[in-house]
């Protein structure tokens, strides 16, 4: 296997799509946003990126069929802008793999003649969030006002420690390669998968690209961690007793 | 020396071998196979894998000579199936090594036109085992028949977090290059060597390639760990004293 | 992208400049210098340096258009010798990496036939410094008698660990490449930044090339540092409910 | 700079030297063999060995001049064998990195027309030693007598976790290239630098290669490491007030 290489599937025919990115991250909220999307809408695979940069490891399907590493980009047609949507179970595993991938990303996004690049992700706040503010970040001042208008707010120097990973490679290199790349990224704790913050990052999104989505799915999972979390709060009322078995034996 | 080398050491004529690769792993399950096959039955160094990629170190053998760190693959007679069987001490060291030393065995593999690999290793379920079922994740699905037969289970999707490491990259690497390949993995607890989980792919190994093995030295391996199991809860049960003064000069 | 690229924004023309370098390390002594220079004197950007080694991570500027993790070297006429001062948010993420963007300061150095480095930093303590001195070392003893009428001290084999990352092979791998280079220590604690020990930096430097600043930023964090250790100081004496308010702070 | 890089500094004319590796390590005790020698007999500097594979960092000196961290080569009569050691501050920092360098010595080695080498270390006991045997591993069985009656014990299998660093890969690379390659381990505590561990390798290697050399200055060492100590044993019987403060701050 070459160090990176895109495995081509199919090749359908798009009309001026945008690269969409939601790899795993901050609350998973890119993850759950660009899954949620496929399953959605019409999807077609287009290709897998393979590299050794990704973790040595495969994930085994429902068939027990093991595939290795890889991030998957999708076809997706909206009813509005066509997307070519990014996702994956891994980051790249070091400082160069991350920038190697990405410049693979906006490779695949160049083959299609796409211009427009949405990295999307979560803004962790530290504390239980009510209302899910979707901030933005661009390679350009130019495109702040489209996003604007479609529900992001822009904040001088925020995030203030940047952002990490691809959904910052792909802003920062798209821009530099002259994509209009912008990162979208939705206020959540931190430290839950937050399937509300991923409906804000949605909701975005479709405003800017003109497209609608059945949210249900979303919702579903929202209920699910609250579900979680509730159960949480009940175990930390009660202290466990035992666990302490296996730990002698490890 | 180059990245990585293949030292051949012999050249065996085998008849249409499957490779079978037992690295260290979880409950060291791939590893006890791999050398009671090689110790048992007929078997011969065909090569050595070196490379960069390994630990920096030499082991030292019982003539005080030492061996640089690598990989070994053994040409064995079973009296069903020929096997090639990759063992050794290490697995790769970094994301990008565990890639090329995987690419590399089956280039090796490739000399000797097999077509079929078994990657060995365990699964850990957390909690003791008594019964050691088999579970299998397969380059495609047409392979699971003839696993399912041999006693292999397949389940939905598990292991749960993939399969990391040679064991899981000969099935996702060996599947995209063409080969068969499966991997076979036993259910252990994950906290101990476990010989038990061994024979348990050992028979479903033996099943599917048409061999039978004296099982003698995993049953000895596995009393001398019940042994181990039975002092640590002794010792659990008595706090021990002491221990501290070494680490006051440390 | 380039493993490591220079992107060159102004083309100035420079009377002998002296590469001065402060990137993030001990006490951020050396940042605050060079941020300090850059601020208060007329500089200009001519070139960031763009690197695999840097982290994966964009910053968001205060119009919320995000860049890449890059150095910035400036031009800077103080009136006195002209600088090309290297600042930025990262040190290189690696070992191999610290070589190469350390290669790449000094070839943007060569580039306007600087043959004067001078790399800041900090010198930890492990105690609150009152006289914050500076300790320096220098690529060729020769350099030693024009920075210690500049008020430097040399103390024999000191700092005692080296100096580690960009400051310590700026005068390693500049020595070996004819410049002249030193390395400007100011003592500091170790535990906070430190905008005292940053003057005392700036006096050195102005002192030895020439130029005098207005250095009321800098008192003014400093200011701002004290009432952080004051507040520190207070929470100590106070045993904290919660621990909640370190975070804010943090 | 290259990856690595051999710094010629003199070519002396050498009577079929035998190439002395102390680098760090376990108990410091191949370092302390090998800086022991050069102070000790007639020595000079014949090259350094410089690498993006050590770590980013200067050395300073008792002039207060920065050296860029490297290995270094002395060439040593001993009024018996001549010598080529290697020693430095300095192991390299990753896998392939060990690999790399350790070659560079063998090079070195190679242009000298040098044909032995001996790697020094300590093999750690995890208890107080008084009588520091010196184990050794080699290249070749057929070396084993000749280092016998020098006093190096063989042990089968020891040491058991094998031999980590330049030292392991010196008996492992250098073996494979042709060079008849032992390693002497000087049992030790594996707690402490360990002077005496140190005089039982020296005596063992100048018995093998036909010199002496005043043992004064590594029996210094070894008192001071005995007042060290004793020390400790002291401070663990007194509990110590304090220290507090620093970290509250920190």
């Amino acid at each position: 296997m070459d160090e990176l290489s895109i495995e081509w599937v199919a090749e359908p025919s798009l009309d001026d799509p945008a690269l969409v990115e939601g790899l795993p991250g901050v609350g998973h909220v890119g993850k759950l946003v660009a899954e949620h999307v496929i399953a959605e809408a019409d999807s077609e695979l287009v290709c897998r990126v393979h590299s050794e940069y990704f973790p040595p490891q495969v994930t085994v399907g429902d068939d027990s069929v093991a595939e290795l590493a890889a991030a998957e980009i999708h076809a997706v047609e909206t009813g509005g802008r066509d997307l070519l949507v990014v996702t994956g179970d891994h980051q790249a595993q070091d400082t160069v793999g991350q920038y190697r991938v990405t410049e693979a990303f906006l490779d695949a996004a160049a083959e299609f003649d796409a211009t427009d690049v949405f990295s999307l992700g979560g803004v962790p706040t530290g504390e239980l969030v009510e209302d899910h503010d979707v901030i933005g970040a661009v390679s350009s001042a130019a495109l702040k006002d489209g996003l604007a208008d479609a529900g992001v707010e822009f904040r001088s120097e925020e995030p203030a420690g940047g952002i990490v990973g691809s959904s910052g490679l792909l802003v920062g290199l798209g821009g530099k390669r002259g994509f209009d790349a912008a990162c979208l990224m939705g206020e959540t704790s931190g430290y839950l998968v937050d399937p509300k913050a991923a409906k804000a990052v949605l909701a975005v999104l479709g405003a800017r690209l003109d497209f609608e989505m059945d949210e249900e799915a979303l919702d579903d999972r929202a209920e699910e961690m609250e579900e979680v979390v509730s159960r949480l709060q009940d175990m930390e009322e009660t202290p466990s007793p035992g666990d302490e078995d296996l730990r002698y034996i490890g």
